[in-house]
């Protein structure tokens, strides 16, 4: 398959399961009282969002039951073994997209980041205490969530186990990140460990939860962790890929934000490796002072220093790895867009 | 018991099993990677505390399992029915304590109070981003360890559902109090509906989960849940009342803050509802810029007006209701224990 041909298969599938989880937001997370809290919890997960964490959780649900993509209700979803209550895989879905979009919350006030999605960041449009506590409100109601996917106890338990030590991950990984740009360098090992943590981790749990929910056995179920894992840690290197290559208003934030606010990536570590006095490329640290011709020639001398083509081939190598995986799996259309996905996902261009 | 007994007893009580929950802080939530992120999330619990709700929590276990107080290990802990493995309580215990302490942290940054504990408060001592993921860790970390408890699966799902619902609650709560100090007045109802979410379901939690956890009954297990909540409610009341009559060096923290930051209270609101202005009682916005005479004139006319009597009133109805839910639990050493508490807890001067 062609990457044009795969970006409209996935693209399809993305946009199917988004149409479901967007119709199903109200219902799973309702503008409760206080209306402000809910309001601010809400914008980040309103204002947009791909939907892959979802998508992923959803199609590898269909992958391990064998069922052809987008024909079972996934609020009433099959389980592996027979004679078992129908699953809410959707509440699961919803769970993971809930956490995703709380941790963009905090991060973004951390890093004051101050567009999101095209809009002002929840602490910009609101305020950050506000911020504060819409990401606490959204971190309670993701467990809340997953609670209700009616599966069996043990299982729900193992699936809420997962969450609770992904979330725990994704904090370490931020606070390795915010860390990183205090320190003159950091290891390529350091950094792939802040991505595992801070990123990879929910791709993880958003492929091998439906598996736990579902009652998969434990090969498949750590295979999809797996998958998840290298593709989780592929989507990172390519976004810092795309930090620096696509123009801000198809970012939807500033291009080269990494450069700017100091962050280390793979591909400035890459650089500083190779004698590129990576602090200097660019000169301000506000978003407004810097100028397009200085930002060109930053990514120029990145460019040249084979730091973004290093980058887009360790990208690869992990998507690789990661497909490797889902071999135990039936052989099926779910499976197959599994596959298309983790390539996808560094293929895309925005 | 007269007052001075029922506090030494209280105290007692507290204090043994605050020893427990000490000596077993490092073991529950270790010094772990990245170093500085974990120091910051055990800022709080290591700066000491009273450990009031875990000593509900563990002393519900007692009661509910009619166990003489402090006579079985909290780790291994017998439950209601017979023949089921043991239950480690103290898991419970500790998970509620970081839970609280989490909403400290988060708490602190919000109100920027400075002092925690008699020490700086995370966002001070570190710095506001690494106190935001300190509180955020710390809430998936209390999820991990409720996890732990080894109860059979429906019972622990139980618990973590009312673990998540009351971290919800907390938050609303928390977004009320924010929301009510920008608005003229509130009304009783609005300040206890505020306390309830955002101070008495925790002890509640406290009183509930180990009831779940323990597989008491269901009357059982709903009663010690009113318990808390009128024990709590009593609790935030008591704590409106010591922080305009006890001194800054007893507290911890300023005295009158809550005054100082134009803090809707039940007191303040039974004053306004007396025609006492309220706003001018402080002329000063900033701790440093409010004399000890301003503050005992502001308090005595608190005390004319009849509202810290009237607030004292109120915490002991509540405290009687909470005592009263009680008498469905088998009359032992340890339901007389959580009675004590209860009064204690609103006749306390710190």
């Amino acid at each position: 398959m062609d990457p044009e041909a795969r970006a409209r298969t996935v693209e399809d599938a993305v946009a199917s399961r988004r149409e479901v989880v967007n119709e199903h937001l109200d219902t799973y997370l309702p503008l409760a009282d206080p209306e402000r809290l809910y309001e601010a919890s809400r914008h980040v997960l309103k204002a947009g969002g791909k939907r892959l964490r979802p998508t992923i959780l959803l199609v590898a649900g269909e992958a391990v039951t064998d069922t052809p993509p987008g024909t079972e209700d996934y609020q009433s979803f099959p389980t592996v073994p027979e004679g078992e209550g129908p699953i809410d895989l959707l509440a699961a879905a919803m769970s993971v997209e809930i956490i995703q979009s709380f941790t963009l919350i905090h991060d973004d006030i951390m890093d004051d980041d101050r567009m999101r999605r095209g809009e002002e960041a929840v602490h910009v449009a609101f305020d950050a205490d506000t911020a504060i506590l819409a990401g606490d409100t959204l971190y309670s109601k993701a467990f809340e969530i997953m609670l209700d996917s009616g599966a069996p106890a043990d299982r729900g338990l193992d699936a809420l186990d997962r969450l609770a030590s992904t979330c725990t991950f994704i904090c370490e990984g931020q606070s390795l990140d915010v860390t990183f740009e205090e320190r003159e360098s950091v290891s390529s090992e350091e950094y792939m460990d802040m991505v595992d943590r801070k990123t990879a981790v929910l791709y993880a749990a958003a492929a091998e939860i439906p598996a736990i929910l579902l009652g998969a056995d434990g090969e498949t179920t750590a295979a999809l962790g797996k998958y998840g894992r290298s593709i989780g840690k592929a989507f990172q290197i390519h976004d810092d890929v795309l930090d620096l290559t696509t123009p801000s208003e198809t970012l939807g934030k500033q291009r080269g934000s990494d450069l700017i606010e100091g962050k280390r990536t793979i591909i400035t570590q890459h650089a500083r490796e190779q004698g590129v006095a990576v602090d200097e490329l660019i000169t301000g640290s506000e978003p407004e002072s810097v100028t397009d011709a200085e930002m060109d020639a930053a990514v120029a001398t990145l460019e040249e220093a084979g730091s973004i083509e290093y980058a887009r081939n360790l990208a690869e190598e992990l998507v690789a790895e990661g497909i490797q995986e889902l071999e135990v799996l039936p052989r099926n259309e779910a499976r197959d867009r599994l596959e298309q996905i983790g390539t996808y996902l560094i293929e895309r261009s925005y």
